[in-house]
């Protein structure tokens, strides 16, 4: 495409890459500095009290993983081996951008779809470290932690062994990774892909554990495509600080959000979600939807 | 309109009405069970707990106010004897609904466009009244009373000052409420009215008070449409579960969210907002911006 900044032969059109996976003298993923990036990777880090006020500079990293040269090639149509370089690449800028001092947290996300948020159609993911850790994560390690003091467990590994006994909302399962709807899912095919082995940070899974990762995520990205008809989805890695490594009551983990349902003035107004699909179906549904082209 | 269950003369397909405010033998404003409620009225309230899988009966209250029998005249366009039936009719119906046992919160929202998850375009608000309470309502008040029991002062009133003081957020004030753009506001021309003297409840407020925030809502609203040009719209009414009525530590406020950005995966991803338009300057934008038709 002669306008789309991530089209092979429009390299000039971004910023200089941090990171590329060659193959055959071209690029298979390139990794770019988000050219409207939402913080600024030369700022200082400054904090500023003043009451209630707080401020901190916008000292972080905003990159653009461009998944593939293909402009029409969606995440789920790429091959095995395309797939795993691009989850290959995701981890290897998480562990670049959360080694800056400045960054405490880095956020992995995937807009897929004008309803997901995309201004740009070419397959892309965005990692954006930011200066603190946000407050849905704190939350999260706030109640896993008080779980964990009252049961000597990981709430994570406790809710995935429910789901696996139960059984009924399990989509796909492979020898590291198992895809499932949770119980209480906030929206219509909400998924969570759980490492079945207790692991705190998305930078601990092993080069073999991702390999195993990328297969079984591409099969339910492709159910959801297929099934769904190509649905607008917000994919995002969940992962605790990066400093969080190797907590025992913390449990990476990620999600796929479809965006089947909009969010209005109840979601807004009380934090709570109306899910209009019984978990149980979607996931049946899901588990029955080809992953290959009908 | 022929085919809107919300103009007069199709009152039949409404479920039977709970209330209306009749003017010259017509009905002026009107609410109704939502047909396709999110709650079921009839249904006992129940509980179960199965390890970490909880589970509570749908029983609740879900009601539709149909703001004025025009159509077309959206909220700001109504007079002001009109505005302010509808916020007299807001109260009164979120004072029966939490009068019934089994609601232990109600939340009043209005989505305004279709970007904002309207699917009828006929002016309405709703009400719900939900068997729990949402934990943001929850997180909120755990937060407002670590600081009072730090300071010995309501959180809202203390960041109601500092606005008062800096001045340059506030976008409109009257006898007893003062909107403004706040410090951190998540997203562009996001709005908070505060009444200025402390109350708990949104039910806490007197008549003469509601009939003071319908005329400062009305002047606010008015502004969004003309200076933002009509844009798709939440509003929705922050206030702690009926018990906390007469509560030192909380506040009601009343929220306004033009939906001029998307909720993306940085958002769902990370729970922060990126906010690309400074607060000063959207407060005075609106303050300069008209109130009438120019």
């Amino acid at each position: 495409m002669a306008d789309c900044p991530f089209c092979p032969g429009n390299e000039a059109k971004t910023p200089p890459e941090t990171y590329r996976v060659e193959r055959h003298g071209a690029w298979q993923v390139r990794v770019v500095p988000n050219k409207f990036a939402a913080l600024d990777a030369g700022a200082e880090l400054t904090r500023r009290h003043d009451g209630l006020k707080r401020t901190i500079s916008g000292a972080g990293i905003h990159e653009v993983i461009i998944e593939t040269p293909d402009h029409r090639r969606t995440l789920p149509l790429l091959s095995e081996l395309d797939f795993a370089e691009v989850l290959d690449t995701y981890q290897r800028r998480y562990n670049a951008i959360t080694a800056d001092p400045r960054v405490a947290h880095a956020t992995l996300f995937k807009n897929h779809g004008e309803r997901a948020g995309t201004s740009l159609e070419h397959p892309h993911a965005q990692i954006v470290g930011t200066p603190i850790i946000p407050p849905q994560v704190r939350d999260r390690m706030e109640n896993a932690l008080r779980f964990y003091d009252e049961t000597g467990e990981c709430i994570f590994c406790s809710l995935m062994a429910d789901e696996l006994l139960d059984g009924v909302r399990i989509v796909a399962q492979s020898k590291d990774f198992v895809a499932f709807i949770p119980f209480a899912a906030l929206t219509p095919f909400h998924l969570w892909i759980y490492p079945l082995r207790h692991t705190a940070s998305f930078s601990d899974a092993t080069q073999e554990q991702l390999a195993d990762l990328a297969r079984l995520l591409r099969t339910v990205l492709r159910k959801v495509y297929f099934g769904l008809k190509n649905p607008d989805y917000n994919l995002s890695i969940r992962t605790p600080p990066h400093e969080a490594r190797g907590l025992r009551y913390y449990h990476w983990y990620l999600s796929v959000i479809p965006r089947v349902t909009r969010i209005a003035g109840f979601e807004i107004g009380s934090g709570m979600f109306i899910n209009t699909a019984l978990p149980e179906k979607s996931a049946e549904f899901l588990r029955c939807a080809p992953a290959e082209p009908s």
